[in-house]
């Protein structure tokens, strides 16, 4: 049915990177994700802490392969107002993925497909294409989710 | 046996003020905590949320009476960026309270205690007077606490 | 198909009751919620915080009606460590409920299904059901959810 | 030199809308956020909690006017998986307005200036100008938004 | 006076994994961590985390053994959502562990005593038997904590 | 200008100690804190947590170094109410730091700058020095930040 295979792997060489940010005004956050993520970031995640002296902090995560921590570093100095960083080796396992497309009342949604050990064990409908459909429609977003939910299954069964 | 006792009551003239605030340097908030105290707040709390875009905000909260609203309000506006708040009416019922004393090997330590309608609800070793043991001493604050406990359970039971 | 119908509704007597809590073995929370269920709760939640001088703590929130106050706060004083706590008003307002029963490969599982305005807007198969479905047959707790969302919207489609 | 202005205000008629929810995909947050905007919403936020059971939930915050109430409530109950929700008064103090605009080696920004009792309180760079001066000509967010506080700093002082 | 004696050690083939998960309904969290524990987990906990675009997620964390990081894995692709997880090398120390009873007026209650380099460290009544004590006798279970506290605290002083 | 120069440096000795807490009065968190500085540590945070059983539950963070291991897990044990702690290797890359001192109309006020590969990337004023100008003159603790940014920041443009 599909295609764009990946197929399931464990890739030794990954990093979590890590700064506790106590004084960085937080709107910046989304902004420095964008940049991340276009600097090669894996992932980029967000942690409340307490930090020192019992202030809210946030502390930035980003998972990202050995070849591009340097400009991920770059990035992080340069955006936020962290002056150190940690790392730590970290060892990524990521399933099987394979797009498929589910014929819906508002037009061809794709599913994201997750494959471990050859069983799928996941299937998860773009936010992308939900969100347009619903916009587009007028129909409730959890709507969408749940008919392409609903059809993909039914195929499947 | 103690003294400095104060009744049980119900005060139905308070405010929680809020603020939500995603634009400030976080190393603020413990002063602006301790200016609103001294402004008259009862109490000052923050609540980790996300806002708009997805940003991490914290959200400012202030117990305070309605006389002290004014103040409380003036330091907000001038010590953190907000631009706008919210108060809800408020009912605060709280315990009669009194403080007793405990004698330990490291010295007298108070132990504030509630009642609730007549009956001791609770019992608590004053921060403070442990944390200033313990670092004369050179125990584990926890230590100090347990023992405080042990010794005040001991003569009521 | 169903019955227990109970009607969309705005109770406006209700109560919102908030205690902080910072010198209390977290432990105890599971139990307590269950102590202020009994007690006549409509709904008990936690919120973690940062109290006075840094602190982590976390807010009890519980939502009753007028009628139960004084048992909750029974509970609370006498299964907290808080010595104060305060309420405010807060309108409810619960939409139309039914249980409806599906047929699925593992077993009869009842759906909670919502009505606003006399439209279903939700639905949502029952926990206890499709957890003991999941435990009885091995199956993924996911994938029992799954099927008797689609089956349900397969039956009303 | 700005105009745009809006007088400080306080507005008793508004309501702080809540609703717990710990069975929706949180992928829809944004989406919601988005629509109870467009619905009417002054501010949109989410806490996250502990539910009933341990469940880690998160808590919908929408402040709106009174008006809006049914608007508000209408997006809640279609676009999320609450079956019920809950409302309490509220009192919002905002300040006057201001937009005045700064030039900078990266075009003119604009800044958001808040007065409390006539005098000026708050001043922030806008978000959007920011960042689009910050992807336009390749510079840290950062230094931008410091950019800006200067220079307006610098001219009213 | 006890038995049941392990000895401090220290695990050097401990790994902990983390899978950010933004799409699973919350309600499977407890489910899912029962099948952890089972499936040979030391640790298990949940992280509320901000992830891509600002949605608020959970991470998912268990800390296992080298020689169940497998199983493990089965449990995460099959009962959770996530399309990947991490793991990264960890040591765990723990301390020697010692069960001791202490006669209450409501029972028998075990205290977990934990011991560093010899010397007692740490002490904490064992939650399950307080709360059946407290559930069975009627009484609050904070007095059952603190009363086989002292109790064990008198014995050992 | 300034000196106290250091150098931009990874250090590939280090280790993030954490520990899980969930039968802790979070009063404690602060001292415990402080005592780790003391002890060694090069960072301390904390963590709010879904433990077992769904309990609010605290993790302690903890980046130290290889040598200060030991200390720092005396004070762990000795101090918290842990039974066991883990630790992971972590590279640590922070920059070059530099004290500059700035004239300001309440005193003079230190700027902590940052340089990563020689480049000026972040310079924050320090929170001590401001807060003591702020309390003493009585102005806003922002609006000092703010000038001395400002003052910073036109020196060296």
């Amino acid at each position: 049915m599909g295609f764009q295979h990946r197929e399931e792997h464990v890739d030794e060489g990954m990093l979590l990177v890590q700064a506790n940010i106590d004084d960085m005004n937080p709107e910046l956050c989304s902004y420095v994700g964008d940049l991340l993520f276009e600097a090669g970031a894996n992932d980029v995640y967000w942690v409340p802490i307490i930090m020192k002296k019992g202030r809210p902090g946030i502390m930035l995560n980003v998972l990202v392969g050995d070849c591009e921590l340097s400009s991920i570093e770059e990035v992080i100095f340069r955006e936020t107002t962290t002056i150190g960083l940690r790392y730590m080796r970290a060892v990524c396992h990521r399933l099987a993925r394979q797009f498929e497309s589910v014929a819906t009342p508002w037009g061809e949604i794709n599913v994201k497909v997750g494959y471990h050990r050859g069983d799928m064990v996941q299937f998860a409908p773009e936010f992308k294409d939900c969100e347009q459909a619903a916009k587009q429609h007028g129909v409730p977003l959890k709507r969408v989710y749940d008919e392409v939910r609903r059809l993909f299954l039914s195929r499947i069964s």
